[in-house]
């Protein structure tokens, strides 16, 4: 696609998932690393390779001089020499060497954010020192997070200190390190962001997304977050601000905290491809390495190639970490390969305890059904994967409610309709008068369990309909069910006449076969299989009174009144 | 994932495609191919490949010493040399050598699909003179398909005798071949169906697509095929039954005919995997490339793994074909990089006019996406990519309909509803009494233009909302409009009381604001924007009557009727 050469300082699982998009895209990759089989090596048999440490001055000049453009799989690398190296030679480098160096120094990556006016935990330097030390708590108070300004990642160079009696031990931890310590932020969740960068410096975010970690390590990711939409929106609003402050191109991670009180503090940037990305090989339309390639190449990056593929797309990313026993971590992946919905990646690592060996991506068309399927994949739960298959079809879409038993012999025919068309359906009795907290229960749980239309049928005063509407955001069909006076009018009015604001979608009195019917074109509208099925519904209603007709015309009307009265 | 090396017989794109899937899962593969750049060898710098053609014995035997199980990526192997193989060295196959050699001479293929009842076009052996193929002509009549029964793929081998006249062309083009004939078959559309085998014999059928050929070469895919449900299903259900009927684990492309009459006939199979499912790597839940590392590997192959992502994906595959000038291919590319939804494959090959140098993906929700993003990327239409960026968002999405221009002061309602909770819509008059023609070709368009609910209103007799619904499958929400007489009453039966077979959503007298209401209700089954947009709605309401209620409380009844009055 580009006959530019791409060198990438690293080559661990980062690197490799770089590779395999520029792969696709015929894009040449030389990767600088120590050894003839790491991760990026493995899958590029094209090049001639580095063999070398990202961080020695002459390895950089060799990788230089086989490559038009250089990026980063991790941002400890020597970024003197690459300034130096792209003044020799005018080489790209993306992202800048002045942004490497801003970022791979925590406390200088603060003070940078500070400037810009992102939002971040105070923070201030501080000397390896137990007085120095207690001297934060004063102005702290405990707990606060003592970090390394560099070399710091996966938590390594991070201590919480507890209490005052902590403070020995911290200084022994992170002896001979630059420190920093930083006010304790009461997080939570922990969230993140994509974000990409062209060359140009338009600004792409991501998803916000979820991050669970463990010992420090990334180890579930939820995409989208789990929290409103608006806080959603503020997160990437808030990640993009933040990389639109740096210079070059490319990939960012953004960490941030969400407090109790709603306030997002960016926790730290990682400028390049991030584990909390991971998701998006599957579950957008551009994945994070491909955006990355994109970027620093300068091919097109359109507006929402960074959005979920659907609007209704939900992933899960779980890290497959070393197990104790060897390999013992591929018993987790076999169960992933045994559902569908889920994928496994896995970087050609030797097997080690704790070491990041692949992840899993789950992608879904709800949250639930995701944790379902990690529920299964971390063995725990032995749900059959026979039935995961079904997936969330196997759960309800419909569900038919009424106020009393002896509204049911006019709701059957609702069912047997849901029953035709082959749509999961559930039916109960709930009465508004009779057990009105138990509706409220009802109308509330509904759209968590997945239902996504409900069909209400209540004669007299009738008020079921109209009160689980008011209590639930999904759409409401209404049965007026004749009662012995009043004809059914009654319960018609007292059902279609709901104030402005809250709707019911009533039908005609005692008619809950076309309440069913209606629930199969809504449900239409989000499954095509309903739409088809209707169209041959009505298409074979049309041909059953076609048929009528020629035996009407055909025999006379009273050969045919004669059968019609049998 | 599976310490078993995998030997593959090619290394061209397709056997460049399975090597990727065989990265992601730590299966390690070698590739028997000439050249060092083969564009499965480029990806795999892990293992030493062979240099040598999949033809030639002594290069087969060399990678049977290095591998635990043979694939092809090709069928045109030699196949006597894999089961000698077999036979000294005890190493699998797949599919099996029995199997390679009953699909690679398609006559034979023909034959052994007639022995299993899977229906073909009819054909016979002919000997290549001019005589034998008159005769032919005499049976089959013209024009008739002369076809080589061996190494004959992407339409070389193939030819069209059109009359008896071509007869001495026919056979200068295939001269020393092998021949056979075959029966015209008049199809309407080209079908294909991608089917995996496990070791066990289980069978798993991909999505029935629709395949454009353009010079004999694929060239677009459909999926899901543009046929009814029920044909798709008839297609899958061969399409396994042909392949159950052959020995041996892995992926097949099964190409079919679909006649004027609806009759299916299998064209020929494929033991390996196929260009008609390229589409398989973005639009469902495993790629047809792992589907067959999965299947001859023994790992888990869980039901429904070959389904689309989505209810809703849908997806067009479209080739990309060295350009007349060198990498002219490119533009292409380009285009399909600067647009969302699109994905590009590129394999790695030297620009030669014609040839296969990559592919592209377009997924979305709707086939009328998949084309507009097609026609932009094959330069057939100069709408804007940014256009294009908001996808099928940007067309209404509910429709207000009303009898007459007296109604809109009532429905201006249901469209303020819609404009606040940012739904595209359209706003027209369509009269059932006045324009019943317009009406009906309303009604029927609606869906294909993307519309997927609509809100007529109408007063007196109002029959609009009731013979909309019964020419459409979309929901229909009625609107009572109030008319002078019968307070409207009259409108309310009228939409209401419609027959069984036939529903709509009626709401109260004059109130659009709940039909809109109710749409977005709808709407929100299949974006949750929607519903988390419709919660905010019905909790601010819930506030604006606490206000109230606070200010009537503090207050005072008689202060606050005051304030009311004003």
């Amino acid at each position: 696609m580009d006959s530019k050469v791409v060198g990438i300082l690293g080559g661990g699982q980062l690197g490799r998932m770089l590779v395999e998009a520029a792969n696709r895209l015929n894009v040449k990759t030389v990767i600088l690393e120590s050894g003839k089989l790491a991760p990026a090596k493995q899958i590029n048999a094209v090049s001639e390779h580095v063999d070398g440490s990202f961080t020695d001055p002459a390895a950089i000049r060799e990788l230089a001089k086989r490559c038009d453009i250089l990026t980063v799989e991790i941002e400890h690398v020597d970024t003197d020499t690459l300034k130096a190296v792209r003044k020799e030679t005018g080489i790209q480098i993306h992202p800048s060497p002045e942004t490497l160096e801003i970022i791979k120094d925590k406390y200088a990556q603060k003070q940078h954010l500070m400037k810009y006016n992102i939002p971040v935990a105070e923070c201030l330097s501080v000397e390896s020192t137990a007085a120095a030390l207690a001297k934060v708590g004063e102005k702290f108070d405990y707990p606060y997070m003592l970090k390394s300004k560099t070399e710091a990642y996966d938590g390594r160079g991070n201590y919480v200190v507890e209490d005052k009696s902590c403070i020995m031990k911290a200084l022994e931890v992170l002896h001979d390190r630059p420190l920093y310590a930083e006010r304790w932020a009461p997080f939570t969740k922990e969230l993140a962001v994509m974000v990409v960068r062209s060359v140009k410096g338009e600004i792409f975010s991501y998803p916000t997304v979820e991050t669970i970690q463990q010992n420090n390590i990334c180890h579930i990711v939820y995409a989208p977050a789990r929290i409103s939409d608006t806080k959603r929106a503020e997160a990437q609003i808030m990640a993009g601000n933040a990389i639109a402050s740096f210079s070059g191109a490319g990939i960012f991670g953004v960490e941030m905290f969400l407090l109790p009180d709603g306030q997002l503090l960016v926790n730290e940037i990682a400028p390049r491809p991030h584990n909390s990305g991971h998701y998006t090989i599957d579950a957008c339309v551009t994945s994070q390495f491909e955006a990355h390639i994109r970027a620093i190449t300068g091919l097109p990056m359109p507006k929402n190639f960074t959005c979920l593929s659907t609007p209704n797309t939900h992933a899960i990313m779980l890290n497959v970490l070393g197990a104790d026993k060897p390999n013992g971590e591929l018993i987790m992946c076999r169960r992933a390969l045994s559902i569908p919905n889920a994928s496994v990646y896995l970087y050609g690592k030797t097997t080690r305890p704790g070491r990041k060996m692949g992840h899993i991506n789950i992608v879904s068309e709800s949250m639930v059904d995701c944790e379902r399927r990690l529920a299964y994949i971390r063995g725990e739960t032995e749900e059959s994967p026979s039935s995961l298959d079904i997936g969330i079809e196997s759960q309800a879409l419909v569900s038919v409610i009424m106020g009393s038993d002896s509204d049911l012999p006019v709701m059957s025919a609702a069912c047997n309709i849901l029953k035709d068309f082959q749509v999961p359906f559930e039916v109960t009795i709930v009465s508004a008068h009779r057990t009105p907290h138990r509706m409220a229960k009802y109308a509330i749980d509904a759209p968590k369990r997945g239902i996504r239309c409900i069909i209400a049928g209540a004669g007299g005063a009738a008020h079921l309909p109209g009160m689980v509407a008011a209590m639930t955001p999904l759409p409401v069909i209404g049965v007026p069910v004749k009662g012995h006076i009043l004809d059914g009018v009654d319960s018609l009015h007292s059902i279609v006449q709901m104030p402005r604001g809250v709707p019911v979608a009533t039908v005609a009195i005692n008619n809950s076969t076309n309440a069913a019917l209606l629930a199969v074109r809504i449900l239409g509208i989000f499954d095509p299989q309903y739409t088809i099925a209707m169209e041959k519904y009505q298409s074979d209603m049309e041909d059953g009174v076609l048929v009528k007709a020629e035996k009407l015309e055909s025999g006379g009307y009273e050969e045919y009144l004669a059968h019609y009265k049998r």
